[in-house]
């Protein structure tokens, strides 16, 4: 006997990851009785940024423009591209300020139970712009989880098998990282990947 | 360098309750690059419902129409009211099929951390509902937590000042409840609140 506006809201906030029944009726109630003005704001957002929002030709992150900002300066190193998974893993390496390469988001990683294979995430895509004649190597900074790694080693014979040059990102102890407190499996990877002095 | 329209569903996202920024970040790349229908689906469901829901001018419980169908019913009893804290109580209530009086939503609690006192929780309203010469008898089934229990010791005062007969919902072990792993406030209670056989 709830209104029939009412459950559709709270079935469409199940859309959401991580959102189960309880905290969408939860999300719902507080929407409705507490913050309808956010609620507003939120569904106009939504929105404008289903209208708006599409994938740089280039790089495929997220931008309003047929190609992003970052793809089109001049200032950035075009012989570098570096691979990642998603938009906040390429504003964490550019937080770093230590890359002033380009960039391909890949928008997920290569992942069978939820059923992402290569296909799914369109590495065609990745292979032309590789491909582009600019690119001398190609740095792969997928993350360093089960999918991160199969992506990478699945990335790096393909990018190979075309005649690029490819390299992964280091693993290895946090800055500032105590032997004592750190798991075998990193320590293991500092002891295999170690530099001479 | 993320798209505005981005950088807006980011934060028009976190007027969600318990969506922070790393959450609400999830959302967004999860929205736009995996559930577009979902999202565009989220969209209409937030403005309808802003649109068309109300709450009943008697129990005070959403609905789209001026008094709800539950107020309305001619086969409940109009001499009980039982006051609850959620839409989501009510529903419990129901689905045990052991009351047919009728009820009112307080949509929140006393909570003055919050900043939500009795003005807030716009008692007055339920103040002309109790009033209304057909209820004889308010249950208060507000949470039997710390600001539950606040709410209907402020509720009780209140309409008792009135001379309205007012009870509470029982506290005691739950159906099926072991003496051995129940906490010791419980069997305190039932303890206290004992009844003849």
């Amino acid at each position: 006997m709830s209104p029939s506006s009412l459950d559709e809201l709270i079935d469409a906030l199940r859309c959401l990851p991580g959102v189960g029944p309880k905290s969408a009726q939860r999300m719902a109630y507080h929407l409705l009785q507490r913050d309808q003005r956010g609620a507003q704001r939120l569904a106009l957002a939504l929105d404008h940024a289903l209208k708006v929002i599409r994938h740089c030709a280039r790089c495929n992150n997220f931008t309003e423009d047929e190609v992003c900002e970052r793809c089109l300066s001049a200032k950035r190193d075009a012989a570098l591209l570096c691979v990642v998974e998603m938009p906040a893993d390429l504003n964490m390496l550019e937080q770093t300020h230590a890359y002033r390469g380009m960039y391909y988001v890949l928008m997920g990683r290569i992942s069978p139970l939820d059923g992402i294979g290569p296909k799914e995430l369109r590495l065609d895509k990745l292979l032309a712009r590789a491909a582009d004649g600019m690119v001398q190597e190609v740095i792969l900074a997928t993350n360093f989880t089960n999918e991160g790694e199969a992506t990478a080693h699945y990335l790096g014979e393909m990018l190979r098998a075309r005649g690029l040059a490819v390299s992964r990102i280091a693993r290895g102890l946090p800055v500032g990282g105590e032997i004592e407190h750190t798991d075998a499996g990193t320590i293991a990877q500092a002891l295999v990947e170690r530099r001479p002095l």
